[in-house]
């Protein structure tokens, strides 16, 4: 597979500055990308690498300056990037159509076209997956489950009965939705199941990373609304609801009957006490902990999560505090000198 | 399945206030019953609620103020709630009877009678299963492990060599039990792997989260006692003691050779120090750090965690902490004026 | 299996102290040893348990007191202790000899001598494995990956399209390897999937613990060097390096393009901002946040971490603050006497 530069920057609806003749073969980082590809920079600041880098030619946004090799000038360089990528790693075969004999289907679920599904995969009475989705090897979909179309499920990701996904979801390996949520009532010293009786509802255009935890509701549904990203490991309690488009960093947790707002952006390891609201548009900061409501568009950082202007000015008065004792011991001994005369 | 709100009074040993003779066809959530159904409200802060709930009735307790929808009062709600969730919510079929024909089961294991095994379990040379227990599709059994009776493992749930799991005891999706503890001995700049050759013994009656991850101890063995119960992707490592009825939330690591009481509440994100004890009854709050012992009925916060009142009274003083360098900068200026003086 | 204490020193290349005939039939801790069996102290303090143990020897360093009971002197005891170990507990046979007939390996895919392949385990095309590895059941093996000698995929493991994993590598349950990374260009309120077309390489000697998880590369590789120690529940993403022999504890993650640096010893539950580069040798203490470079041989500490020393002053600092409130006041008070005078 390969473009020249002219007709990259056709592509991507750019310019070339430089020779459009050269030919590009691939895509690759700046400091690792090889002769014969193109690389990428978005942030000016990164400029200096463009003299150590063996990449033909560079892909930027307009503002850029000029520099030693050619360069492809686009309006939007991160998604012209991302077009590339696209053009240059078609996606491989890895999976292959139909339906693997060893598949175990109920036989009353039912399958939608195109849609393949490996080796070992079980599927439960009364399940219905959409058309064009793909079902890796090693998943296992209890009973009364919908799965919607052009959704693919990786190796042995587990979906609890009567769970719902949309069309267009990605669930990567070791995903486990419908568990029964962590709900107990206290008897004396010991603790009784309350059962989990309600579902999970996942909804279209949602990516969920490896080995995350999605609990079913006690009642009622456990909801990630369409559009949500969630990195790898992370723990999403019962009866939670994430708001559309709400972005989650790695390893973070929310407690049960917790709602988070849309378009939230949410580092990694952050905790959420559970029954509280957050609103939309909220960022907080990777290790918060968020132990109540913050209006729509704060930014908020630490434990307990504060907004971040005053989180800032504690940590800023912390790194003081050695200095400060010094200083209050000497308007002691002075004061005390003072009083003696 | 529906009942009289007068046989609903019977069932759970309560007393009707309103008309007797409404039906009930299920329970929901206050802020989403249908009508026909009953909720519950145990906190009389709530009582607002009912307003606008939909539900045709309402279960409370003994102290619950008159509500303009009929009501059931009794003992104790929340395990009458209990009760009615359990009745209207029987148990779906979710396994089918019997050994699925696709599991690989070793010619020297034993299975109990009426225990079933799913598509694709897996069950190693000399493991013995109790009765009556539910193996859910892909779960893989080592050699030599024992399950007990009314036990359940979930889809995909791993059990390595030599693992002990007692009776009646949930092991969800994804839970790793038996993997090796992370033990190095150092020679220079590389690592030699110390052999786990211990066990792990989970006690009767344990619930533990799904993508939980326990590890064999390096001898003897890592145990978790009778009754306690662990949320999701919680790190247990190897020789650890988990005393009876503990329960841990999320995402809580616990390191090598620690033993926590019985009893002990620990909220989510916790981490605990390798080879500590905890006192009986000690409840951490999430995301604390615990590095030392604390004496039953501690509570405690923080990283590192200490007493709760300590942990608190610091928090405001922290939060005074900007004011602070303001206050001691005019006593310095003030002080100076004096010395001029 | 049984030997002399006399054979026992010959083995560590010791020394006994006492009835070299005695009969040790095994290795215990010293708190449940039991009669027949050597335990082994290396640190003097602990030598009070020596008069409550029941174990009918100990393996000592040479600096250790003299005892009630036969010891072995030796140079390094934890090793000669690592050695009796190995010696009295050899491997036991955890999965049969051969290729289990219900593997689903794909044609293409090339299979070394002596490998074992559990039940249920699937292969993808072109995929090539080495001599004498364990691949046990459950475990599914994308298309075109590469896997060392001697390595051993534990139960469930998966192991995504394109991947390379070396010798000698022990990869425990649940494990995820080549997950696509966490990337997505924003257009409005919505997310566009960045293409993950990278891979995962993991080299030689490596041991990653059960349900972690190993992000793709967005282009380039993920690399986790030669000798590096993984916990569980660790998240490793996209674009991550660490360096050789470098130890993690469990629930650590490590954002997009961070590189740590060889013989790291990194505690549990730190978090590690994107985009950074951290020194050799660094130690970081457990539930710490990493945000930036911290040049080789650091010892950081906290949220955000700082140098160990920096962070135990504000510590202790703080520890002290509710006090300083007090005294800020009595000395304002006495100024204002002063100032009335």
């Amino acid at each position: 597979m390969e473009l020249t530069l002219t007709e990259i920057a056709e592509l991507v609806n750019g310019e070339v500055v430089g020779d459009g003749s050269v030919i590009i073969t691939g895509v690759g980082k700046i400091e690792d990308a090889l002769p014969g590809q193109i690389t990428f920079i978005s942030n000016p600041k990164y400029v200096k690498f463009i003299d150590s880098t063996k990449a033909s030619a560079v892909l930027v946004g307009e503002d850029f300056p000029q520099v030693s090799i050619p360069v492809v000038r686009t309006k939007n360089a991160y998604f012209s990037f991302l077009k590339l990528l696209r053009y240059f790693n078609p996606p491989i075969e890895t999976l292959e159509e139909g339906i693997h004999p060893s598949a175990v289907i109920h036989e009353t679920a039912t399958i939608g076209a195109n849609t393949r599904i490996g080796a070992g995969v079980v599927i439960g009475k009364s399940s219905r997956i959409g058309e064009n989705s793909t079902i890796y090897p090693g998943v296992v979909i209890g009973v009364d489950v919908v799965v919607g179309s052009n959704t693919v499920l990786h190796a042995n990701v587990v979906l609890r009965e009567r769970v719902k996904v949309g069309s267009k979801v990605i669930l990567h390996s070791g995903v486990v939705v419908g568990s029964d949520g962590f709900g107990f009532a206290r008897e004396g010293e010991t603790y009784h199941k309350i059962p989990q009786v309600g579902i999970v509802i996942i909804e279209d255009d949602v990516e969920i990373g490896s080995n995350c935890s999605i609990d079913r509701a006690t009642l009622g549904a456990t909801i990630i609304r369409k559009g949500v990203k969630l990195d790898n490991l992370i723990q999403v309690a019962h009866n939670v609801e994430i708001g559309e488009n709400t972005v989650i960093a790695a390893q973070t947790g929310i407690s049960g009957s917790t709602k988070l707002g849309r378009n939230m952006m949410i580092g990694g390891q952050v905790g959420f006490t559970g029954h509280i609201e957050v609103g939309d548009r909220v960022t907080v900061a990777a290790q918060s902990g968020v132990s109540k409501y913050f209006p729509p568009d704060s930014v908020v950082f630490g434990y307990p999560a504060r907004p971040i202007m005053q989180a800032k000015r504690q940590e800023a008065a912390l790194r003081r505090l050695p200095g400060l004792l010094k200083r209050i011991s000497e308007l002691e001994s002075k004061l005390a000198a003072f009083e003696k005369k």
